[in-house]
């Protein structure tokens, strides 16, 4: 559904609510896609009403509706409900998913619950609760098919028919007796081979793995790289202990790509839709301290060339357009070398030729805009300040080219240094490009000033 | 691989090309996987070298490399074969990839593959190409399984097994003798049903579907929010033209990101990999534009105020911490505005508490800040310039808190006039954000001047 659909569902759920219109409200939930229901429930004000639209569904859609919802929203509608309820919800849901809610509960309620899940189904979850949130053990989950080395096709298929619940299945992986990951088979071969056909003979033996301690940016990169719909995680001992579905990279790429814009934009980790004024203020002010401290900076600079300027206040009012062409070529530079390393069309090898470019096109910048500007300057002030132009398009050639360079280099540094290198476009590249504009436009104007 | 493996192998693979070890390197390409294979040859230097590892290749691996290749790589490998052996690699390839290729070619010589081309394929890949390139008509492949309403359970999977030459079956979709979509089944399900079941008996009904028409963002999201293996496309008449797969949404998830970071940046559509400094420098300049637009305005803000600028040149001084800080307050929120949009995190309907909260934000922000620099500055100054530290201090309260409105509405402003809001975070609201804050100041100094 689109917005506007969204809009209208919402509608109809409310009106069959609050005419307690039961019966006509349980239909239309057993009939809507859980990924709706849960966007209807996001949408909601009143805790009342979500718990009771919740309330109405089946077991299989409660569990389907709480996968789609941010945890704290899953923490509130499921605080009231019985123990064995929330057990029974969750047992229907991936393990992955199953953790990141326990992971949040309280040790108390978390204990209760763990305590209730079968035996098995307990494990498993304490056992993921163990690997860190972005690495494959945090975002795997145990729900895949693997059969042993020795498997006939018939069996497999057999399997496929009673034994499995999977939701999708995604690939079928071969084990051997150690439980090691030896290969994979498709679906396809599976059903075009001999019934009596050991699976060892028509697997792919090289299968693409992550170790449980990869990092999930990694993670999702081979699965993009590979057009993978699922990607198996061994441990160290090479046994297979779970799987990254595609459905689940798709989710991270979204949250990293919304990660790496508010680190552009010098807002952080903020939570976008935190509503405190005070909480999203505390997140975003050390941000501004960069900002601050290049102000202070800026302001010795300017201190320090005080003579030049109180000789001729004309020069202060080029101030600002100095600091924007800098910061604006440094941004511009450090945000396509940003994007060329992640997306892997720049390499760290060919840096020589990246900062040579930059360094062109802020020469090429510098001359145009330094040529324009100038002229008008010259036009317009050449009276009163001899050789403005001269300084003003001077200054623009020379604090371009400069902070073109500092934008190329800045997130190689960064990267060099193990610090993202998205960070360095934000307000840290504008900021330092901006002093050494300033800098060097009074520097050239006090020398020109002095020889002419 | 990771790049480290790649660089690895890709020694390997010059040693034994330089080395003329034919036979082992044709041994070790046929082992190797395509997508590292196209990696390989994408970070050769020499078109010779690229060739020749290519033509070692057998077709199937061909075509599976050329998937992976951007498409000038792919021209550049193809351009020197002959038209029969290109059209035995293009036989080989999905649909949407040959249309991206074809759209590509000279005229004269894509009509030439395509007349070689078997009439079936050659009429579907000028189909294909009416439709516009980012849109799910421009996306969508026709290797699909879609078979009629009343086949039975034992038919289809005879025919999945006999037939149909596709990689991955994700989703077999259920068609009328019209030829619309009606339904869709799991393979789940098939694989659990009677033979003599029908499959309009088991197969799902509703079925989420996009149009040709539909943008490729509005795909990514629906592929995203509902965890889909693949989309079915329909035309106006609702019968089944295509389908999307989710490895060709990753793609396009992972080059919208890198759109979306690069026009924040104020880079705009340069190509990353852009050699030629002209080019590069082209597709920048008129984003530098707005800072030169925003430097003159600024020139003008201050020569306006230029009487209390000579009185005091000290306040000159101030003047890049003005800008700085209130241009880093309007990107933030901006920023978490543009993303909390895009994400569907913040519903436009909540513009309201959005601002308030922005409001108070800067506010605060201007509070803290007001008064450390404001101190900074009476202490340090007060003697020379009589209420500095006021001035200063609240210059940057009533600035940033505008800063902060300025910021958090302008994307909403862009939105309600259909212009892509990540256009706003980048040198746009810093350059209107920087005048403002100038503005404020100087005024706010002029008049405690005047009074004082």
């Amino acid at each position: 559904m689109n917005n506007r659909n969204i809009q209208v569902f919402q509608d109809t759920v409310m009106r069959l609510l609050h005419r307690g219109a039961q019966k006509n409200l349980e239909n239309l939930i057993q009939k809507s896609h859980a990924v709706d229901l849960a966007h209807v429930i996001h949408l909601m004000d009143n805790d009342q009403d979500k718990r009771a639209v919740f309330g109405l569904a089946d077991l299989q859609k409660k569990a389907a509706i709480l996968q789609e919802l941010e945890i704290q929203e899953t923490l509130s509608l499921i605080e009231n409900l019985e123990y064995p309820h929330v057990v029974e919800i969750l047992q229907r849901m991936p393990s992955n998913v199953v953790t990141d809610i326990m992971g949040q509960l309280p040790r108390e309620n978390s204990d209760e619950i763990l305590k209730l899940m079968e035996p098995q189904g307990s494990e498993v979850i304490e056992e993921l609760l163990k690997y860190p949130e972005d690495t494959a053990g945090g975002i795997m989950t145990t729900e895949f098919c693997a059969l042993q080395i020795d498997t006939t096709v018939e069996e497999t298929i057999r399997k496929l028919q009673t034994e499995l619940e999977l939701d999708h299945i995604f690939y079928v992986y071969v084990i051997n007796h150690g439980r090691q990951l030896v290969g994979v088979l498709s679906l396809r071969k599976l059903l075009q081979a001999k019934p009596q056909t050991k699976i060892e003979e028509i697997m792919i033996p090289d299968v693409i793995r992550v170790k449980t301690d990869t990092d999930q940016e990694e993670v999702a990169k081979m699965v993009a790289r590979y057009n993978l719909l699922a990607l198996p995680v061994v441990d160290e001992e090479n046994k297979l202990v779970g799987i990254i579905t595609v459905d689940d990279i798709v989710d991270i790429m979204r949250e990293e790509a919304t990660e790496d814009i508010l680190k552009m934009g010098g807002a952080g980790d903020v939570e976008i839709s935190e509503r405190s004024s005070f909480k999203s203020a505390r997140t975003r002010l050390p941000w501004l301290f960069i900002s601050l401290l290049g102000g202070m900076i800026a302001f010795k600079v300017m201190s320090y060339f005080q003579v030049t300027l109180q000789a001729a206040i004309l020069l202060a009012f080029f101030v600002p357009l100095m600091m924007g062409m800098s910061g604006n070529v440094a941004t511009q530079a450090s945000t396509i070398v940003v994007s060329g390393l992640s997306t892997g069309k720049i390499r760290v090898k060919e840096i020589g030729w990246i900062l040579w470019k930059e360094l062109k096109v802020g020469l090429l910048f510098g001359v145009v805009y330094g040529v324009i500007v100038g002229a008008f300057a010259n036009l317009q002030y050449g009276g009163t300040f001899h050789n403005l132009g001269l300084v003003v398009g001077g200054a623009l050639v020379v604090s371009m080219t400069l902070a073109a360079f500092i934008g190329s280099i800045l997130p190689i540094v960064f990267e060099k240094f193990k610090i993202d290198p998205v960070l360095s476009t934000g307000p840290f590249v504008t900021t330092i490009a901006d002093i050494f504009g300033i800098f060097v436009y009074l520097y050239l104007a006090t020398f020109i000033h002095g020889v002419s």
